[in-house]
């Protein structure tokens, strides 16, 4: 479609504008992105941190390789930031990794792992406590100042973000955008090259059908070109089950510590028949812990890594150096596109070109199955101003089941959390998957830890003096 | 209301006439109840059983303590018994005692204890394998010989059999019976008793409204004359979670050695707030086998009983004595009306006077929450011809959550069944609750067991060589 | 059931309790009750009428045939009535017969007769529009005054008052109450006196199930003591069609004047096969203008009324001077119940007893295929502090039809009245089956008129100049 | 997308395949397509005609503006045809133009006229109960024959017609497919060079969601390139809602003789709000027949077209004599593409690149406000193997109104030609927009006489003796 080419003073407002991961791979795809030019205003908690995204994007605006034009500028407040915004980034940790310690390894006490500790499990359902009332905050924020502004969110726990953000404003045009159904994309187009000898199948070419919700989504229909890739599927889960397949996720920029065999992939496809469509790192979060994540030799077995927070920690220092020394051009910012779509679905919403991707936005009927207005993640077609769900069907019960035990979980969490309900709260935790091994009573126990740990998060909640 | 007074020349056919237990209880009822008769059809597959019972249900006529007149009539065929049928009653045992004992302990093996074993768990899922076809086959003669015929099932698992009436003949009139709502009715009758001094209330002055499946149903509005019944309850919860309340099922015709001491429910109540209306020993398996099923001594702590098999054996045989006794006249039969609803709703469905009670039929809208046709239990007006549930509304989020991974897993079992797909029923097996302690390859060794001991009752399924 | 048996101190506001038909019938209800006793507040826009009732209602106390006791106070403000009450009984005249006569007469200069003109047609739209924003206020009041009372309401447009009452508060516990239903039963209970010699059927003895909207509600199952009555009706339609039936509601004590022969519902019944459930007068102007109402002389050979509005004026003085004699005593007020159910309603919300009848109350599934919370009339069970609606199910397609287009056209009514959109009431006001001759030209003409006639009552609308 | 780029062998079955019109259009359509070769099989009752096709379409392949190989073969039975087929074609002609005399022009003795008679109003219904058997018959074959094979109708009543194939075989995969909604949007494209002075721009260029039924569906949102082109609709509506726009549909393939000036559109943006996307000869038989089709003058200010039978008759004349010459190869057969999708959707059911555009298929919930399963015009996603709708919305209350009374109309219509069901098939004629100004007695009337006029197609049926 010969679209209109190229729109002049788009204003974006980045909430997270600090972060040294995300917002450099924003400002790579814009630099490398011709049709767009415009401003990023850079909000964060860390004005300081903004700051130094602040001079590190202005560097690039005189560079011949450079096609996408862009002023960057930190702002002190979220009004300023969204004032005039046509478009709303947010992507943010929400506290520090001091809290995201206790969600990820205080359950180990219990015997319980995490792999990531983002999303759902013990860990996931206290991140998402502490970050539900930011998103309300951001949320309000956006209802005053700018309403009609697209709102791209990053940030984890996706569901529960998504979702706050529809409860508390729900004219809100807002999506949420996660790479990891991307990533199975890429495996089928691995698969292809492995078991037929064709190479470089990008992944835009593997059509699919994806439903579920994020990091536990499902393909239930995928070809390439003509050809039904399920029976493929089959003969490659039947020829890497035991050994597991490496490789297919090399070079995601993200993920370069993230990798695994897809071992837990495909086991769930010899057990349940469809694809999940997320990395096995996040897919065995949200089955019970008997099954990928019953201690770390399990782990190991299953070939999928578990992130410790330390890591992360070393990580971010190391980050700090990079960004001090890319703010002060000792380093040169390296172009690097990240495969993510925020750009691209930028481009769509603006007129340039219809898109057709997953994103989590309220259930409108495009997910049987699961409760209107919760958050699933399925096709939508992105296209001016405008984000339309496609009919994704409906799961089989028997994956519904493994789905709608977590959909339901985190609308109870949603509730607990905009109630300040303690009592509430636990009813969602201890029937989370990975504690069923748990009596209710030792769940009980270490979730008032957990609570303590995150107090800081937690205004309005009574909680049990230290 | 004066509705019209009698009825005679009712016809009912009684599929499992030869019982000893539920076929008694119905004669009883009848013999006292003076506004009906007619003729009862049993059939049984142990024809001899059903004969025995047509000699002592005639013994009753000339009674003079009796005021309802029936014929009884052993007959060999479901078409004999179908055919001009007013009414079906189902009460079968699904396979032997032999099948239940694998059903209930086989499960131990594994660390995992039943209580009951016939409505979920593994055992309440093998036996729904084995119940499902005959439940078909009831449904496939009901359409051909008594399409207009009302169908009362009172055999479990009463959601599965009741499904698969519906599913097989979709137009069939077919209720769902079970009393364990009138047993948490009663104890809420004893609370008045033991708090406030109001002796002799009937269960039926207590105003409910009740929502959910099965032995897994839940009040959330209580009353009596005018007064609300959940502070009440509270108070009564905290004065008995502790030590347990007995005495409330004395005397109760069948549950004799079935006794609890409503721990399992008061502390479902102090953990999630509504009240839980079935038996301890019911609830208590919908339940991961971490909170109430652990061990033996874990069971005799929240106290309620493990039914063991062998209990039932022994007792059978009991009651085929007594049967031998009573058929010979040498025993009087004596009428102990059971507080059984059958023949109250009988009454109303031929139009002496209305009945609003709790039903298993399918969800048509009466309860929000869980999907359209799954079979659950709400109440409903019951009048000339004609059942129609009342909207009972939607459980919150976090009961609805326990609720509805049964009813998918159900779903699943149903499919299971009607497709003799045992990699179906495993999807479903390894979800259930119980199980939720063991790896997927533990479960599925346990469960490709017990469906070799059930074998005989699973035709067209692809089973291991024994 | 053997509930308890008095309740005393309970507390009322009557919201148009100036009136003189409602206000009196309720006076002799509660007079003749004697489980009940407490107090009335009357409040209505003309305090001069309501402190005559009050006059009239103290005078009842002394009386010897008077076995519920209560007090009769008017007050000056909604706040003082609301304030403390139990319950909320809502009959008010929305407008005067000024207002009224525009409603009724205006149309006929296009050849448009209205038999009642108070629900829907050009008049029924019309005095919606300027009903609405009465009951906003009224539901605003009672959100603050007293948001736990049960709100009885008698006004119509009876659907779009209810809508209005929930619209604008939600938690709101309000029915809409209308007798039409009990209507059908009586000529029900006669047809079974001229058709089979069964004499003194009391009309609470036909059972049926009901749906649809209020003065175009359906049955489409009927029994009296085990006797479906669909057959029997058939009959009789067969036998009535032509001449009509007349007798059926002599002596209804509001509809003295409102009589037909049921030739509307007869022809109802024979072309579309149910029985519709309301007085001819109202079933007919929901049909187009060519069906009942064409002219004059189709409506005297159709054998119903046209309500003069200049009838309902001299009725009113003549009510006057007789509420002037009963104030005073020179007449005795004469206890005579009425047959409306607002006091069992009460004495079943209480606590005494439950009742199963037919209400107005906003769709939550209980009637499919009509939109989810717009208002519906179908049976209900009342008990204490509860209103569960019993699943009516479906009207045939063809029946759906013509409710549904009345329900959609009552929606955008609703909106506009909000809203104050004259362009979006005008949108459904073309639409009205009455107006199905007119041209949109000739109709948007007509609604400009009428508009202008009421417009006292449309503060905030945009209206042409006089 | 670099798909692949070329399918070989694709078999499709044309029932109809004596066509004079959609034939042609198709060999067109193929022969200029270099992506597909294959085979197309012709069938037809008049098998003549199909055999001419077979001729026809032969003689392209030695062409060399031909870039499509494609061999035509006319068969004898809907099982030859349909055997090994990978695509259905249907575009048939229910009854001869005798029947569709009495369609459209019979209800002009009452004062009814009809632009084209084929969709709904008298005509359109009366060919629905002759159109739904045949439709039956070729969905049972289909089931049989080509149970995978993608099913394109092209046949009218298009509603309909698809409906009777997915209730005859729930699992068809079948489209209806209509070219009017391109027609509203290249009428958008010539606003845009009026207003604007923007040429050429393609009608696949304007963005739009589109919702309703056939020929009676609506725009909620339209853009091109980044512009809303609501406001600039409402500027083109004001400047030629009087005069008319001319021009737009110029050199329709099709359409030559069917223009008009669109001020029906115009006139229901004015009233409603929404953009009408439709003809206006079709768009005007949906509406009371007191709008635009009052009489021939009053159609011939709104400036469109009553289309006579005696019309087609002459030019069907013409079309057999110019099939002749085709055939024998006196004329040669000029290459010209139809507009049509057919071709493009074959190819996107092929793998070969994505389509977004609007079908006719059963609501899954892509269209709110409007019954599942019934058939609704909205987006889809068409790619390998698979439609999916993309989910459309809800209209306004107001114009949901407008159609929704035809939805239920064309599901009564579908119950009583399924049940040869003569009195619920005048329930649902009655109650047609075009007949509100008759009584109902005419109406009857009329619809026995029309009945008997198409008799010949009505086997099973219940009809006057002639
Ligand atoms: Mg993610
Ligand atoms: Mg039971
Ligand atoms: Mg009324
Ligand atoms: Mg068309």
């Amino acid at each position: 479609m010969n679209k209109f080419t190229k729109v002049k003073d788009v204003q974006i407002a980045y909430i997270g504008g600090g972060s040294r991961g995300w917002a450099w791979g924003l400002m790579s795809d814009l630099a490398t992105e011709g049709a767009l030019s415009g401003k990023v205003k850079l909000y964060d908690i860390n004005y300081d941190a903004a700051y130094q995204n602040e001079l590190i994007g202005n560097r690039l605006k005189d560079r011949v390789d450079v096609v996408g034009q862009w002023d960057y500028e930190a702002v002190r407040t979220l009004e300023e930031a969204l004032t005039g915004s046509d478009f709303v980034i947010i992507s943010i940790l929400p506290g520090s990794f001091d809290e995201m310690h206790s969600d990820v390894h205080l359950p180990e006490k219990y015997g319980v792992y995490q792999s990531v500790g983002d999303t759902v499990g013990p860990g996931g359902l206290v991140r998402a406590l502490r970050t539900i009332p930011i998103f309300v905050d951001i949320a309000e924020h956006i209802k005053e100042y700018s309403p009609n502004a697209w709102v791209i969110n990053y940030t984890n726990p996706m569901t529960l973000c998504t979702r706050a953000l529809y409860t508390t404003f729900p004219e809100i045009k807002a999506i949420g955008c996660c790479h990891e159904v991307f990533g199975t994309q890429k495996l089928l187009a691995s698969m292809l090259e492995v078991l037929q000898g064709i190479e470089n199948v990008d992944r835009r070419e593997i059509d699919i059908n994806v439903l579920g919700i994020n990091h536990f989504t499902w393909i239930d229909k995928a070809s390439y070109k003509g050809t039904d890739l399920f029976p493929l599927y089959s003969q490659f889960v039947d020829k890497y089950h035991e050994s597991g397949f490496e490789g297919s996720e090399e070079g995601h920029w993200m993920n370069n510590h993230f990798k695994s065999a897809e071992r837990v992939k495909f086991d769930l496809f010899k057990r349940f028949g469809l694809i999940a469509a997320a990395g096995d790192r996040h897919l065995a979060e949200f089955m019970p812990n008997t099954w990928y994540l019953k201690n770390p030799e399990k782990v190991r077995e299953w070939k999928f890594g578990l992130t410790p927070v330390k890591w992360r920690k070393k990580n971010k220092q190391e980050l700090i150096e990079k960004s001090n020394r890319l703010a002060s051009g000792v380093e040169p910012f390296e172009l690097n596109p990240t495969g993510e779509e925020g750009v691209d679905m930028i481009k769509a919403l603006l007129g340039l070109g219809e898109l057709i991707t997953n994103v989590n936005i309220p259930n409108k009927g495009q997910m049987n199955g699961v409760p209107l207005e919760t958050v699933v993640e399925t096709n939508a077609v992105i296209s001016y101003d405008n984000v339309r769900p496609v009919l994704a069907g409906k799961l089989p019960d028997s994956i519904n089941n493994l789905v709608i035990r977590h959909v339901h979980n985190q609308e109870v969490t949603l509730q607990a959390a905009l109630g300040q309900d303690k009592d509430l709260a636990l009813q969602a935790f201890i029937q989370d998957p990975l504690l069923s091994t748990l009596t209710p009573e030792e769940a009980a126990e270490l979730f008032e830890e957990m609570l303590g740990n995150t107090r800081e998060y937690l205004n309005g909640w009574e909680l049990q003096e230290v």
